[in-house]
């Protein structure tokens, strides 16, 4: 089965919007096995409108419609798939009679336009709106299956993943079952590690391996599709082993782990306390921190120091250490380290410092960056990076370069 | 001159992110008045691209193609529009030193398919891309023009906003001059504002008014449409002191100035030099504030204490007077700020604590923030702030909030 999804609405090609819609749907069909080999989008235009219709029924065999079934006169993407498969559009009662309930407990006139809501595909499935008014619908002819849905997230996303998506996996039947899982690099580029899995990414077909790259980190998404979730697993654990053989050492999650959401639970679980001494980075680090759940249990907070005179009042770290070794130094983001436990009393204590660029900062060139953890007892891990980003592109690397250490190093 | 916008990148098939870049450049296609008639999303499939180059030839004639430019053999947009309009490809010089260099500068060695990411259509304006490999490229056959920049939207917009957009608006002619102007609100609900605003939004249609709400922010478009730039400035001007009269009190900048730039731009201009002691925000207020150009000469630095014991060891805020006001308090934010300026001798200095939420902190429910900005000399603002968002959507509004006062502290 190849599904097309069509968002219609000019607010999204006037880009006051993201057709968010379209993730989420492809994301749930991705789950039941159904490709999604296109997405459109068009305006309220019935003409453009039935010419896209006409161009998705040639190359997919299910039609996923967001959006155009509000009250306007604006709203006409039921009329135009009815118009176009010669359909009929009739009442539905229950739709109805849920639309006049808002009106009344609402205290407020219901205007004639809002009973145009309740229409629906003579013959189609009809699927609750529990969030809002209109309702979606699911209709066949000739081989084509349509879909239309409402175009707010809050009422489309729970309609789909409720009603829709179990109906389209019936539909679908199940040639087999689908798992996917998500490995997470750090550290390596996407070329090169396209370069070490070359052989398996050309001849590997089930599962599937699909590698992508953002902010510095790559993923591969593999996908077995078979006839048990069992017989899937085996064939994920098998490609898992493969390419743990070619780059594992780069790995450091899964699925929808992310570099901080793995350091702040590797803490939490082993009960340790955390403090910071930033430069560059001015507080993302902690900041980073703090978003995920439960973290106040090793958070202890720390100290932005963005200048070399903060650096020695606050840290405690003397001028003429900072002069003899660079603010930008191994030596001085040991000393930040150290100091910053020692002042917060945890068990972590990690320093930032670095040029963040463009222009270089104390003899240093722009993208140079030294991180420090340092542990209570006195171990401590340094690593200097060459970044050759952006300011903000940078500090975001430099962030997670930090903890990536600590993920090594508690890990 | 009508345009289609075509993702290429099986990852958005997947629903693994969301296509930002068609919103991104939909909305800065409307200020230079070019129409978006579709946004379409096609996989890493040369047969499938192909096809859908062949449909928006036929329907549009400007074609904006984003991704598919990488260093991997699934990326194959220049290919494809090579292959499908008879064109070469050629190695763009500029653009094979700026990757070798690239290589030079990380140390690492240079791999034969990233000299794939130099080649661009023969005869095209080469767009350099300033924060990644793969440079864009804009080129003309048979009356349609191909614009094509990568995927990742930390390349692809700057590019398209700094190089694309200036030539496609010379390229879309001069039938009549189009300037536009964005007044930006805060501490105003876009509905509220709408309410205000409502005979202009109905009646005014030269400059058009678009209002937009994201992020507790609001801002409202204004786009006119005259003979010359001098005639489109007196509309924006004449529309801007009606929109002042009703709503005036909630504008705090214009265009791209966001609270941040703003609160920068006056601190550095006032040559105030700030700190902050941060609690639920942990550190993110500094980390915003760092992100703006020649931040150094006003930021210091600051302390995060994320723990009440924190708050006493690092700001000397005694155990007693957090137990007696509560850590979420008016005294305990202002005795932050008065704590941190002291001890960074800054002439600002923020304090930040509340409940993040969604559970209560210290007896107070999750969401109540307490802000104060203290100024050498003893004066002090403080702010309660009740928000009903997530916890991060409360960190980030709680920012925000401090900004606010900051700008009309110090403006």
């Amino acid at each position: 089965m190849k599904a097309e999804i069509i968002a219609v609405g000019s607010e999204l090609l006037l880009g006051q919007i993201n057709n968010t819609n379209a993730r989420y749907i492809s994301s749930g069909l991705a789950e039941i096995g159904i490709d999604v080999h296109f997405q459109t989008v068009v305006g309220d235009n019935p003409g453009r409108l039935g010419e896209v219709i006409r161009i998705a029924e040639s190359r997919a065999d299910l039609l996923i419609f967001t959006g155009g079934l509000g009250p306007t006169k604006d709203d006409l993407t039921k009329e135009t798939i009815a118009h176009h498969a010669g359909r009929r559009l009739v009442h539905d009662e229950a739709a109805l009679r849920s639309i006049e309930g808002w009106f009344k407990r609402m205290g407020r006139p219901m205007t004639e336009n809002n009973r145009k809501q309740a229409l629906v595909l003579d013959g189609a499935v009809v699927l609750e709106n529990r969030h809002g008014m209109a309702p979606g619908m699911l209709a066949a002819s000739g081989g084509v299956h349509y879909l239309l849905m409402p175009g707010p997230p809050k009422e489309m996303e729970p309609m789909f993943t409720e009603q829709a998506k179990p109906l389209l996996a019936q539909i679908a039947g199940e040639d087999g079952r689908i798992v996917s899982r998500v490995l997470r690099f750090y550290g390596i580029g996407e070329a090169e590690l396209e370069e070490r899995l070359m052989d398996l990414l050309d001849n590997q077909t089930n599962p599937t391996l699909a590698p992508l790259a953002s902010d510095g980190e790559v993923t591969i998404r593999m996908t077995a599709k078979t006839e048990s979730r069992e017989e899937a697993v085996v064939l994920l654990d098998r490609a898992e082993t493969e390419i743990r053989k070619l780059a594992g050492e780069y790995i450091y999650g899964h699925d929808d782990e992310t570099l901080v959401s793995k350091a702040a639970s590797l803490l939490i679980e082993n009960r340790l306390t955390i403090s910071a001494a930033e430069s560059l980075t001015a507080g993302l680090f902690m900041a980073e921190l703090a978003e995920q759940p439960g973290i106040s249990a090793a958070l202890a907070g720390g100290v932005v120091t963005y200048t070399a005179e903060a650096k020695t009042a606050q840290l405690g770290i003397p001028a003429e250490f900072l002069k003899e070794h660079g603010v930008v130094s191994e030596e001085t983001a040991a000393a930040m380290a150290s100091s910053v436990l020692a002042k917060f009393s945890t068990d972590v204590g990690v320093g930032l410092t670095g040029a963040a660029g463009p222009d270089p900062h104390d003899g240093e060139p722009g993208g140079t960056v030294w991180v420090a953890i340092a542990r209570r007892g006195g171990s401590m891990e340094t690593r200097k990076l060459l970044l050759s980003g952006m300011r903000n592109t940078n500090r975001i690397r430099a962030v997670k370069s930090a903890l990536h250490i600590l993920i090594r190093m508690i890990g």
